[in-house]
């Protein structure tokens, strides 16, 4: 299986002390070595870096780890292969197009047998089921509102739907953004921090680093981060419940119930 | 107006030396400076780099310079923006999946007010008349071949049609490549050089470096660089004639003729 990092955040917000610990499991402090990938939304704009090299040694990431990029939205994957060998187009994060917007996803889990039906549109590139899955989600919301993106609320409901249909084929622990909202669907394993004002200083859980957050930080920033497990050993993390699907905005998570 | 680089070869090979004289032009050489962007095709993966800043000071740049990355077709390019502000999200090379492949899309030129309809499928997510044509280029290719990517010459003939239409409205040179095949199109000025057996040396026209190929390839090697000027002082390029589009493979440029 594999693991997830997002980040969600207020202002423009750089990734690397996660970065840091997340990429250790990816060779080091745990096996996650079939290649990782990152994707920063700038605006309208998204950048990705992919390797398939473990990110433990990838130059790639030795890059992204040194050099702060700035961005509100950013999804990370570290990856252990179950379908699809190790290679570039297997690596996670996925982009495609929808609605004018670049859309990314990337997957925690195992969807054994997936092969979606009437797919009009979009195709996998790859073989995982995770890229599978992600086409299935567009074409799905590409058809439930074909003349543009519906507000949240609308949006929400119908990912839940098509969410349920996938997950009872496996384990589809995501997460998935448009640049705008950064939904988190939780399966079995997903977790998040809200940090905001009074910051405090955070330990990583898989290099002996700390950063004192007070110092880079203004009061009215907040950065929610979300992993597959905690990165931190001295911060309180919420563990998401399975079968619970969040938006975050500005940093804050959110759900809607039909009312 | 922009810059184009391309290369299309038999064997992965690194772009190191082709992109530092390439990249110098943006800032340094030439005034080329609102931003870069660099696509690897590697298998069916693909791996890219964009950034806004000029090429010649861009973090990001730097990295792709020092980093030898092996690949049988990339596209680079470098911008002096016309049409969309300075943003990642309106620098090329921009990509898009059609058949379950990613095609990668870079223009240099100018297309005065122009607004393709009936665009079913693909939409820009930038400002420039760029992504729009390239949009349209492969909305056309969806819609003549719905089952999948046909021959390389039944979709060279209809890349000729919709190209032609394009060309019409203003200049429009590309690249344009899904990792398989290499497309190159001269609207007004488009150069390219084929290095095979026996190799030689060759010195950058925008840099005072000098690469002896004989010294890093062996005899079955063979390379195509395509650009809008030519990159070298010591070697021939040839002009691609205006309204002529090759498609180059195993680095070798060919084109298709009615018959």
């Amino acid at each position: 299986m594999c693991q997830l990092l997002g980040m969600n955040c207020n202002v423009p917000t750089d990734i690397c002390f996660s970065f840091e610990g997340f990429s250790a499991r990816g060779g080091k402090t745990d096996d996650h070595s079939d290649g990782w990938g990152i994707a920063f939304f700038e605006g309208k704009g998204c950048r990705m870096f992919l390797d398939a090299q473990p990110s433990v040694a990838s130059p790639v990431a030795e890059f992204v780890r040194s050099y702060a990029i700035h961005s509100t939205h950013v999804i990370a994957h570290i990856r252990k292969a179950t379908q699809g060998e190790v290679a570039l187009h297997n690596c996670h994060p996925f982009r495609r197009e929808l609605w004018g917007q670049y859309w990314v996803f990337a997957h925690n889990g195992n969807l054994p047998n997936f092969e979606p039906e009437n797919m009009g549109f979009y195709q996998a590139v790859g073989d995982t089921d995770s890229e599978k899955a992600f086409c299935m989600m567009l074409e799905t919301l590409r058809s439930h509102f074909p003349h543009g993106k519906p507000d949240v609320k609308e949006l929400y409901f119908v990912l839940q739907e098509i969410t349920a249909v996938i997950a009872k084929v496996g384990i589809f622990n995501y997460l998935l953004s448009d640049g705008i909202h950064f939904f988190a669907y939780c399966s079995t394993k997903l977790s998040y921090i809200v940090r905001q004002a009074p910051f405090a200083a955070a330990h990583l859980i898989d290099q002996d680093m700390t950063v004192d957050f007070r110092e880079v930080t203004t009061e009215r920033d907040r950065v929610a981060v979300i992993a597959t497990t905690p990165l931190t050993d001295n911060e309180v993390w919420t563990q998401i419940q399975p079968g619970e699907l969040l938006v975050f905005q500005d940093g804050l998570p959110m759900k809607y119930a039909f009312s």
